[in-house]
Parts: C-alpha cells; sequence; structure tokens
C-alpha cells in the first residue's frame, strides 16, 4: 500500500477504532486498530476471532452459514495477505 | 495498476457512483467508491457485503445459488488482490 | 505482459470485439473488450456475467456442468490474475 | 521464462504444432501454437477448450474421471499463470 | 515486513513468549518464539501443532470444529506465507 | 533458484535420469530430464502423466488414493510453479 | 530467506539430521537434510513421503485423519513455497 494512498488514509483514521476484519477462510476479527504496515499487516488490540462452521442442516439441505465460535486472543497481529475486507464499526 | 491505464481510467471515472464488486470466496460489495489505490484497494462507503450460501436443496439436487447473506458495513477497506470484477451500476 | 509480445498484440486486435472470459471459480464474462493494461486487467462493455452452478442431479450421479446462472452487467472491470483464457469469439 | 532457457526452446521449437495445454481447474486447450510471451501467456489457434467434469457415480463410488465437455473456441489467449503442463503431440 | 514496522515491533515484543499462530489448512502452532525474519518465518520452541479435524456429526449436521489432533514437534521452523494470525498468550 | 545452490546442483545432477515430479492437484509426471531454467521449469522426455482420481468406496468410507489414470504424452514442459517435489529415481 | 536470518540458521544447524518437513495438501516428507537454499527449497536424502488420505468412516461422521500412505523416494528435491512447517525431530 501506497503510505499516501486511500487505503492507508482510512486506516490511519481507524486507529484506535473497532474494526471487523474479514479474512480468507471464514474467519474475523474484530477489536481495535493498534497499527498496520505498507503490507497492510495490522496488529489489534482486545482481539476476538470468530470462525464460521458451515452447516448442512438436513432441514433446509442448505450447506450455510452456520454457528460462529469466538474466541477471545488479547492482542493479535494479522498478516495482510489474508485480508478481504476491513470495516470501521 | 499503472496511474493512466484503462483499470485506473474506469475507476477514476467510477468515483461516487454505486459498483457492485465481486470477490473471491462467492462474496460481494456493493456501495459508493470513495477511492482506489494502484494495488485495486478500494473504499466503499454506505456498504453492503453480500454472502452467497451455497445450497444443497434435495429436489434437483442443484449445488447451486442459495439464499444471500447481507450485512451492512458502512464504510469498507477492500483489498485488491481479492477483487473478480468491478461492474459500475 | 511485454507491450509488444504476442498477449498484447491479441488483446490490441481484439479491441471492440466480443470476447469470452473464462475466469477462475467457474465464472465468465462476455462482451466487447473496450480496453486492457499490462496486467491483463479488462474493460468489457456491455458485458454478461456467467456464474455456473455444480450440479448433483441423482440419476447419473454427475457433478458436472449444472445450469448458467446469467446477470447483465453495463460496463464492467476483470482484475487480470483472474483470467484463465480469452477467446476472441 | 528467461528467453534462451530450456522452456522458450521446447516452446519456440512447437510454434505452429499442436499442443495439449493442461490448465489449473481441471482444464484444457488443444490447438496449434501461434506464439508465446515471457510470462508463458499462450495463444493458441483452432482451440478447442476440454473441462472435465467430476463424476460421484454410485457403482463403485469413484469421484474420478467424468464425461468431457468440449467447446470450439477459435483463437485463444491462454495466461501463462494457469498452466501445469504443455505436452507436444 | 518493515524492520521498524508495527508487526516487526509486536514479534520483538514476543520474543521469549508463548503464542498461538494459526495457520492456513485448519493448523495451529502453539509454542514460544525463538525468532522471525523480514518474511514473518517463525522459529518456534517447545512447539505444540494442532490440526483442526472437520466433523460430519450427523446429530446436528454440523460441518464444523472437530477433534483437535495434537503433536509434540519440538522446535519448529512456520514458513510465513502460511501464517493467517499471531496472538500473544 | 539460484543458479549454483542446491536446487540447481540436483536437477544439474538429474539431467538425463528418469524422475518423478509431483505437482499440487494430484498430478504427477514421470519420465527423463532434459533441462530446466532458474523458475523451476522442466523439460521431460518420454513423459507419463499420472492423475489420482479420489476414491469414496462405501465399505471404509475412506476417500483417499483411488485409482490412477495415466496418459502417455512424450515431450512436455512442466512450469515450475506448480512442483512439490521432484525424486530421483 | 535473508542469509543470516532465523530461518537459515536453524536450517544450517539441520544439515545432516533428521527433518520432518509438512507441505500443503496434507503431504509431509521426512529425512535428511543435505542442503538449502534463500526460497527455503530443500534437499532431503533417504526420504520418505507420506500422503494423509482423509477418511469419512461412517461410525463418527469424522472427517478426519485417515490411513497414512508412506513411499520412500530416496533422493527429493522440495519446492519451498510448499512448505508450511519444519520440525527438527
Amino acid at each position: 500500500m501506497s503510505e499516501d494512498g486511500i487505503a492507508s488514509q482510512l486506516l490511519q483514521e481507524s486507529v484506535g477504532k473497532i474494526v471487523l476484519v474479514k479474512l480468507k477462510g471464514r474467519r474475523s476479527v474484530k477489536g481495535k486498530i493498534k497499527g498496520f504496515d505498507k503490507q497492510m499487516n495490522i496488529v489489534i488490540t482486545e482481539a476476538t476471532e470468530v470462525i464460521e462452521q458451515q452447516s448442512n442442516n438436513n432441514d433446509n439441505s442448505e450447506k450455510g452459514k452456520g454457528q460462529e465460535q469466538e474466541t477471545q486472543v488479547g492482542d493479535a497481529l494479522i498478516r495482510g495477505d489474508n485480508v478481504i475486507t476491513i470495516a470501521v464499526l
């Protein structure tokens, strides 16, 4: 990411705010942005990791959104190349 | 993306307009383009994220387009390497 | 892509013509090439997006080509690294 | 690919010949090589695209090679990073 | 990773501490960070590798979190591009 | 690959010998190495391509190693980034 | 990998020792490290390749660790970008 580009601007403005980072592999991390770098590596404090289980519930044969498994993980580093979207909450 | 190339031109012309960004992993984001950078990272305002659930509905054994799960996410940053297509609505 | 290489030549000759672009994830986009850049990002006008649903139809247990879901998307930008093949129709 | 390396040599010697290009995602393209570039992007003329359907036929529960779906596509550009193997027929 | 960036800072502060490194492919490694480099390759001592088995248990058709298979592996090198998140425990 | 590194040395010593190249996507190619380049692109002569079918045979519900589908392909170019292992037979 | 970094140090200290290299796609290779290069390409002697079959055994619907298929492969080159972890045994 260029240091003065639109992505860096949004992340810079979000430092200290709560964000929801959606990651590849049906994972997401919610917490406060402490900082980020040019590869979009992000340090999140008070982080909660959410892993979406796929459900095959037989009634409507819907392989869809199943239960979510939440884990409190404290301070966490997210490697940038897993990021899909970052939403400012 | 080269700054004067065809992709940058389309994105530049689309700033302020509503776009549908299709992403890897059966996701898409709809909203107004605020800006973008050379890696095709995109900031979208008034964003709605859509995740397509796969359905296995037994009647015609069609593992196809299931229900869509929509989430309003406000301002969102999309990491460019997840983008498949960007359509100007 | 080198600007004078075989790939650029074919794309240059195809500007204004109808092409079928096959993408990763069982997607393809059909429409008129408006332009392209060195990363094989392509702008298509009058574009139709086709997503191939996988079918599990029980009679011959064939997990094969299911129905196709077509969507008219107007002007669209395709990110080059999703391209598998581009056929000039 | 280095321009004088073994890969370029084989491709150079194959120009005008019929080749079978196996691609990621159970696809292959057969046709005459018109040319190639350093990223192993390849232009094929009189091309036939073959997509291998996976079959789940219940008798021997063999999720294996199912029927093949062939499509005549004329002139086609193959993006190099999808190539697995190129065999000179 | 830039050597003075936020990611390097967190890793530097974590040397000698117990971390949980979540990897692509439902794997994770827990242990003490001995060191790391710019590609986020990490050396962990007293490492335990955890592989999450997917379960299809029929009662609630939940293709979710199954049992975990733990293996003591001693000193281990993790290749950086598999890392999703690193949590300091 | 660096030209004087361990990988180049093994490949150089293997020219003219029979090797088994395992590729992503349950494929492998067996044959005589004619040459290779810095991207680990490999030209194999008298090549046989082996595709491993996954089997779901119901008796022990073992989604494991099924039958192998062998094809004689003559001279073949393997694109380096598909290689997992190269064993000298 | 930087030549004097933590990853190179661990690999250098492991030359001549038995290691277990876990690879993408449920594969692993066990054997003696002969050498490595900056891309983490590794040459292993007296190598055994292990492919983990997924099992769907019906009793507890556990899509988990199935049987392992071992193959003695002698000297083998592992392409670095498939490596997940390297454990010194």
